[in-house]
């Protein structure tokens, strides 16, 4: 019975029997000690015997071993416990030096993220590295599970589509036995439908832009993690953001709290309730700190977004803030016009720790209001296949919505401290990168 | 407060708000009886005041209504119990009528079913349609948990990629910055490469075939279930995968087992570990009971995976059955030939309800000849972009790996008793069909 390393403190005295990787290799006082590698983590290994050291001989990082061995408390190894009277057996043997160093941090600096996307496939095998897509598989897992307490059901939505309907250049487009089809660049259409199908329902899914750029906040493929409400108001909304972001935070950080320490990550500071600043107010504050002016401005620039995320955190006491107020003449044909003031959308952007990571708008569900924004908006024609089934949601029914797409690889990146969507990616894609 | 319509149990003799879409409405003894649906199911309301009829005067199927009511028992109600002395609140008039009828039965016949993906918009808010997605909805729930307490991690892996790398003319391919990029036909290369990092992952994903024709079996796009083992025996992967497939269909009777009842569909009949048969021993049950002769046949005809899930049902006890000892003549370059008998693959099916819901190889895992198998059987060049990073996980050591993909429609349509996988989809594609 194979046991992991993590489960080693288990089995003091006794001989067990463990399988990985072949992690470090080192001399120390006439004794050779090595590393073992599996999916619990790591197993420090004494070989006292000459003959199983020499079955190592000419064997790299990387070769596949069981290993038979004694466990005996050593609080100086890895996870505080050690094998001994080791006897080795070589299931792949590997001869070729890899191309980078696994045992040690692998570089993150912004000349030498090529050379770690480009070695990704042994890369990914450094502990340290490991934690981001451990952290990001838990996002996802925290997310699922406060989506289903809270009612929503998973759905799967279409990518190949017939037309762009969101417009804009940055579509992907494909042969299609003949004709042309598009890359959804989002599940918009397909979440505000279902709406009317479950009410809540919500989609982990990839995502595709036609990104024209190489930048550090962009990629053409990523995963939104996308949800819509039906029967719900603005501030249940925002409430409901709120509570999904402290979920996914707490969740990651009961279980990989100890790992993030070596990225020096401190669990954010966020308030039940993220606080909220309008458009105005940020540019208000902004422009009042710094040398700029922004009122005048419809958007939010990126320094802004970092300056006012500093500031949320210092004055505010959330890492997490919400952008109210967004001018009306910006926004998409399905978001909603504030009842009160039409100059203004009812939408909110979310920041944390310096980036966009949600946008959370209010969709306009009356089928006549929406019809004429298509129009006017979108310049979009109703009978045109790529509105028509979704028209057809509303023109039959359908309440008061709202939802988020929410960028996961942004999400992670931040909470484990990166400066790039990418290094939160297994194996990201821009105009410059298709491999691996 | 609003309270869904499965809750109203707990508020018998109370005045309860209420909101959802009219669903049905209908005359009896001079009352007008409404039913609501809302995300728990439906509500009945007793409308015993003219001036709350005359609301919906002129007002459709799928109306937003806002109802308060007094709760009372009521056995032959839906959820037993309705609203008495409502007060109605019209939130989203309807005016059209519906394209079709949502409170009956949808057709699912042959000959229908393109009036009922056309539909689809609406045909969902047909409570047994809803009960399709919501199984695969617990599918994909329970998976992903067998898969969490088993040690497995969650990987996302692009779809975008620069070659199709496993063959075949059913690739889509795409203009990416004037180069060409192909769609992801599997998550292959990427978890075998990913076994080196956490030994265990697996995706939800999607899957795209350029399938040129319109079957029963086939899409161009659909979700697979994609696992990947590291350190695991051949026969272990076969336990393994019987033990999913248990734990998916008690979560889904658990949960829907009362709505399944409407599909009429029986809980699956399987036993812990599913019965093994060679590819061998089916050809000569199929073809001693048929007037066909199989027996020099290289793979499995539809009618004899038909056949053969019968057979076993009814004299192995199990609806899922192994087919194993596949040739190897016919395996991909990535397959592992069986150490006794080289002209076998260790490869098994899975036939589960006359079809096949996932393949279960063993991985040739030892570099030299895996590279050996991929210039013999693909014709591959081993320093192609397209292979040479796949083939880095072998060199720099990977154990012993199988895994599978897995058919989450076909799934979901052999539990819920349905004949086309396109019916256990949401909104399909095929080479004739791109919308809604």
């Amino acid at each position: 019975m194979r046991v992991l390393s993590s489960e080693l403190n288990d089995h003091t005295g006794k001989t067990v029997h463990i399988q990985g990787w072949l992690h470090k290799k080192r001399l120390l006082g006439g004794l050779t000690f090595i590393n073992i590698r599996d999916r619990g983590g790591l197993v420090q290994v004494v070989l006292s015997d000459k003959q199983e050291v020499e079955k190592l001989r000419g064997l790299q990082i990387g070769t596949v071993l069981a290993v038979d061995g004694k466990v005996k408390a050593e609080p100086r190894a890895p996870g505080g416990a050690e094998l001994h009277e080791a006897k080795l057996e070589v299931l792949v043997p590997v001869e070729a030096e890899p191309p980078i160093e696994i045992d040690k941090p692998l570089s993150h600096k912004p000349d030498n993220l090529d050379t770690l996307f480009d070695n990704r496939v042994i890369g990914l095998r450094n502990l340290q590295e490991q934690t981001i897509f451990k952290v990001q598989a838990k996002v996802l897992e925290a997310a699922r599970e406060y989506f289903i307490q809270n009612g929503f059901t998973e759905m799967n939505t279409p990518k190949l589509l017939a037309e762009a309907t969101e417009g804009g250049a940055e579509v992907f487009k494909l042969d299609y036995f003949g004709k042309e089809a598009t890359l959804a660049q989002s599940a918009q259409f397909y979440k505000q439908m279902m709406v009317g199908v479950f009410e809540r329902v919500f989609e982990t899914n990839p995502t595709y832009r036609a990104e024209p750029s190489a930048t550090t906040r962009h990629m053409t493929e990523y995963i939104t993690i996308d949800a819509e409400m039906g029967f719900v108001k603005f501030e249940e909304l925002l409430t409901f953001a709120s509570g999904f972001l402290n979920h996914i935070v707490d969740r990651v950080w009961e279980a990989y709290g100890d790992d993030l320490k070596k990225w020096n990550a401190q669990k954010p500071v966020l308030t039940k309730d993220f606080p909220r600043l309008t458009m105005k107010e940020v540019h208000e504050l902004y422009s009042k700190a710094s040398d700029t002016d922004t009122t005048a401005e419809e958007d939010l620039r990126p320094e802004e977004e970092r300056w006012i995320s500093e500031y949320a955190k210092k004055n505010l006491g959330s890492e997490a803030v919400f952008v109210t107020e967004w001018p009306a003449a910006s926004m998409k044909f399905y978001h909603r016009k504030n009842a009160d003031n039409p100059k203004l959308a009812d939408r909110s952007d979310l920041l944390f720790r310096g980036i966009e990571i949600a946008t959370i708008p209010m969709r306009e569900n009356r089928y006549d209001a929406l019809v004429d924004q298509l129009k006017t908006i979108a310049k979009g024609d109703p009978e045109h296949p790529g509105f028509k089934y979704y028209l057809q949601a509303f023109k039959y029914g359908l309440p008061e919505h709202g939802g988020f797409g929410w960028g996961l690889e942004r999400t992670v990146e931040k909470l484990v401290g990166l400066n790039n969507v990418k290094e939160a990616t297994l194996f990201p894609r821009d105009i410059n990168r298709l491999t691996p």
